[in-house]
């Protein structure tokens, strides 16, 4: 039988630099999966269904949603968003570990259904110095960076949830860091109780 | 301020191989300590207090067992040997991770007196695997390793109540997942629960 991978739940404030952690992260490191969230927006030029999103019918989400079938799910804008909880139990059952990066809210939806979900929260160095990396992406307006720098205060309030914190001040110890959580992981007694009960037997 | 360092406590049966992970993990790794007992025995031939041991009276010992002086302490054949409380605390003040290589029951007095210590069991990768390296260290008559193969069997069932289980399977594989462990713990949120609460000021 496979060992069942990790769920793995990666938050952090907007321009900490979540997605080149991420993305380096995948690269070094193999059975790996990217969680893909399913919506109800429409997709924009160039997304594609199963890639980018799942594009969901309202109806087709809710249903889904009512039923369980959401690990957590959030409405935005009038849309909907959420993780569907067959496609993350098909990788963890392959043996892959699989990473959602979500927000604070849906983080805790994901720790009340799965409290063996790994939580890491992705922290700045300084307020300073996420607001230079919110400033130098030169993709917001001053409005949108100071409402995007209230809500990371918000945000690093409930760090404390999370079992653990990265912080990125360096991609490459960043990355190292988060491979040495999750080797860490699969260390702990808990993941490896049949092991433990069975060696006696070896 | 520096940082408090790590208190790890590490256990594992005779023969799985805890001292050459050891000896390899420190010769790896900087600001890591591995701490001295202190004993009520007579020093062997070649045995320097301080070194091998902290060499004690049995008064002395007691005196200081008494007093809330020892982290753990048991008493083998007459002769008592414990882990002496103001060392550890000096170099997990002074920042370095200090390591206590000590048997189940001193682990779980340990456990209960300091429950932030990171709690570490060496497996090993099978039973019949334990008792061949038992027999290749010829060390040991085939009565003596009976009983230590007796003894690892109920030591093995203990291992559930440490945080974490490394199967020493290749020494440089069990010294890497040793490393991820520390590496892991010094990003748990309650390491870096002052950072966290600090960085909103930074």
């Amino acid at each position: 039988m496979t060992k069942q991978g990790l769920l793995v739940v990666i938050s952090g404030p907007s321009g900490v630099g979540k997605g080149t952690v991420l993305r380096s992260f995948m690269a070094q490191n193999e059975n790996v999966r990217l969680s893909i969230s399913a919506t109800t927006r429409s997709p924009r030029p160039g997304e594609e269904d199963g890639v980018h999103y799942y594009f969901l019918s309202r109806e087709r989400f809710l249903e889904l949603a009512g039923s369980g079938g959401m690990l957590e799910h959030a409405e935005y804008s009038g849309n909907y968003y959420g993780t569907p909880r067959d496609m993350v139990q098909r990788e963890l059952d392959a043996g892959n570990d699989v990473i959602l990066e979500i927000d604070v809210q849906g983080a805790m939806q994901v720790k009340a259904a799965r409290p063996d979900a790994l939580m890491v929260f992705i922290l700045p160095p300084s307020m300073a110095e996420l607001t230079r990396r919110l400033v130098d992406r030169r993709t917001e307006d001053e409005v949108t960076i100071n409402r995007r720098l209230a809500a990371a205060r918000g945000e690093l309030e409930q760090a404390h949830r999370y079992d653990y914190a990265v912080v990125n001040d360096n991609i490459e110890d960043a990355v190292e860091k988060l491979a040495a959580i999750l080797r860490a992981a699969k260390c702990s007694t808990r993941y490896l109780n049949d092991f433990i009960n069975e060696v006696q037997c070896l």
